[in-house]
């Protein structure tokens, strides 16, 4: 029987860096997975999405691109190539990861991980027994149970990357960051899309100044908010209108994207606490069970490909580091790869109102940006929200959307985890001409001295 | 006659923002222009070219787009609608300077400068008096005196901004940023274009592992390294190569772009110390005459819009402000926006080992990365080097050559300035997929313990 001094279950962005970081420490780890090397994420999740998206925008461009110069007749949206595309960008990343297993000396087995104890997991008839267990097993697309939800066009986030042609009309279930970037890829594409959201607004994590800039830039989708679907049909979906009103929206296809479950089944040998969101981890990532760490979607903390990265390097810190880190979010970023995109790192205005927390805000425009004004002009919409202390001046939240946002938020996660105030950020020299600018200039509003 | 607090002369990005800055301040500031708001930057610089850039970019992702699903037929590109665009681009932000003038009270008056003394400014017959006086002159593309260098095809980085057809050939003296740019945009365009440089790489600011990458990305550009040009003829250019024998090029443009010269002319009677590189000032961007300073190009510290802007603030902080600032050199960006871009912040390996700082560097293919293989495909290149003092593990550089590169390096500055080590990166959360996330695989390359 093989001992190792760590199992990880699930190979997605928490797995898989836990066990190239527990490698590159030299211990011996055993990474198992049901599916594919990287998860979710990977395989139907972040990056067929992104590989999609920039396909999409290129199509977008190249249709609106007059104005710049652009040239360009009979243009069109070949799915097959994109999705081949897809495909081969999926295939590399997969390839890439089991190189770095092999590269760090991590053993992987394939298939249904059975967790016999807190030591022991078996795939097949093998036994592994292991010192330390990470559970990264991740979540799934919850689908309600909703009148028709399992009719054959009614399709999840993960089967929706498969349709083989462009639907004429497609109505997402859920407004959420996966609802947003579907409705944005496939607008682009043609399709005639609609989102219907229970909730009075879409993108909860973003202050409704942001989301309803979004809905406005997202030409072309039909935002249905406030809306409960009733029941789907085999030609659309019937719901209930903000006003009480019955309605029936024909559509080719309908995405499910209501929100995501932690795949806690099949752990309850290994007795760990398990609430409503997940498995129930304090901040070192540990369980009840004193040598099994939960990381990821399956902790129900933060339900994004990098948070689980991050927890997967505090786990391990925990468990076999010279360092003992606890899990902070407070400077996590969140990007929505739509087109525009948005991203944001911290507080927002409203939850600093929900906490009680006093904070100064100011929102600028982008349009009075260089950079902005001559790749996008004068009419597009595009925001920059910097949000700070009222006591300390400390920068605790900033908030993007316009182009370039996914890429530039990882400096404002920088800045709010050193704990940069106003007047620090105020002394950055920023790269003219760029977006980027813009995060100054609203700092400066905050406060105009020198 | 007119008493000011300040007067400025010049509004290009350093005095433009020094006028902003002390209006904000409620001090009573006249700004003098002799051309148009903005400067080089606004109106043959930063902003003119990256308009075209972007347009550029567009028609070269519509003729190679096939492989992410995009169809086009005709793929062209249209000279006068971009320069159209470009012009709306320039007077929308010249428009915008007006106005922020305005909303902070400075007096702007058109027309050339005569400085009569320290206190004392001239326009027309019109005398002002001002208390400090800022320097804000800019600098000029420099024609080197080389034969046939007036001939009417031998255009300045200002007059190729109003070519009115693609030339079919171009030649490029110089393989600075100006160049590069330009030879990146005109390649997107359809122009056959050469470089000649006359040192043993281009772009003298990056590590020759990026010049050297920048060379081979820049698809179609051809380069003449170690030649020196001997003459432009009617027809193109004669130079000497890096062996030493003659050569002939034949080019329809010749774009001379071996450097720009400080404006000191015309500053004589403030008595001002003038060196090679332009007017000398301290820390503070004082010069030797206690009320007078100098900012941007004109002290020839570091020839960037941004430095002209950090310029502007650090002296009014001086002048006016409640802090007394000094001007830091080591966290300026910068960034080339040609195709691939290219960004840095801080030392490079070869200025390190220049000063002799003990240095630890890393580099990363920027293929290994989620991000960049959707969008880009695993045969692109891609750079990302961070550079730590190997006593401290203090970051000191961080250097990018691919996509977004312009908009990621402002959190390199952020985190240079705020003197983070790699350890601190590396518990920053970078969103996923992004570009950024090579800079903390590079850190954790530097340093895997957790």
């Amino acid at each position: 029987m093989e001992m190792y001094d760590l199992i990880v279950v699930g190979s997605g962005p928490g797995g898989y860096v836990a066990a190239e970081r527990a490698g590159a420490l030299g211990k011996k780890v055993l990474l198992i997975e049901k599916g594919f090397l990287g998860g979710v994420c990977t395989n139907w999740g972040c990056i067929p999405t992104k590989s999609l998206l920039n396909g999409a925008k290129q199509h977008k461009h190249a249709l609106e691109g007059e104005r710049f110069g652009l040239e360009a007749q009979s243009v069109g949206y070949n799915l097959e190539k994109a999705m081949a595309w897809k495909q081969d960008t999926v295939e590399t990343l997969r390839g890439g990861i089991g190189f770095l297993m092999k590269s760090n000396k991590v053993e992987t087995v394939f298939g249904e991980a059975i967790f016999v104890d807190p030591h022991t997991v078996k795939v097949g008839e093998t036994v592994y027994k292991g010192d330390f267990l990470i559970v990264a097993t991740g979540s799934s697309p919850f689908v309600p149970p909703i009148p028709g939800g399992k009719l054959s066009h009614v399709l999840t986030s993960d089967e929706i990357l498969s349709v083989e042609k462009v639907p004429a009309s497609l109505t997402i279930i859920g407004g959420g960051v996966i609802g947003v970037e579907f409705a944005s890829y496939f607008s682009m594409i043609g399709t005639k899309v609609t989102v219907i959201e229970m909730m009075d607004e879409i993108l909860p994590m973003m202050d409704a100044d942001f989301a309803k800039m979004m809905r406005r830039e997202l030409k072309g989708v039909n935002f249905k908010l406030g809306c409960k679907v009733e029941e789907v049909t085999p030609d659309g979906v019937l719901f209930t209108d903000a006003k009480g009103a019955k309605q029936d929206l024909e559509s080719e296809l309908v995405l499910m994207s209501v929100g995501r479950r932690p795949n806690v089944g099949g752990l309850e040998n290994l007795k760990l606490d398990i609430g409503r969101s997940g498995v129930v981890v304090n901040e070192q990532l540990q369980t009840n069970i004193a040598n099994v760490y939960a990381i990821g979607d399956v902790n129900g903390k933060s339900l994004l490909a990098h948070s689980a990265s991050r927890m997967a390097e505090v786990a391990i810190s925990n468990i076999f580091g010279t360092t003992k880190q606890r899990m902070r979010y407070n400077a996590i970023p969140w990007a929505v790869y739509s087109n525009p995109e948005a991203a944001g790192c911290g507080l927002t205005e409203t939850e600093a109102a929900k906490r009680g927390i006093a904070i100064k805000s100011h929102t600028t425009q982008m349009r009075s940006n260089g950079r902005f004004l001559a790749e996008q002009g004068k009419r597009a919409g595009g925001l920059v929200k910097v949000i700070a202390s009222s006591e300390t001046n400390v920068i605790v939240g900033v908030h993007l959307l316009g182009p370039y946002s996914s890429e530039m938020i990882w400096g404002a996660a920088a800045i709010i985890e050193a704990e940069l105030r106003i007047q620090d950020v105020k002394e950055i020299v920023f790269p003219h001409p760029s977006v980027s600018e813009l995060i100054k200039d609203a700092c400066f509003a905050l406060d105009h001295t020198l």
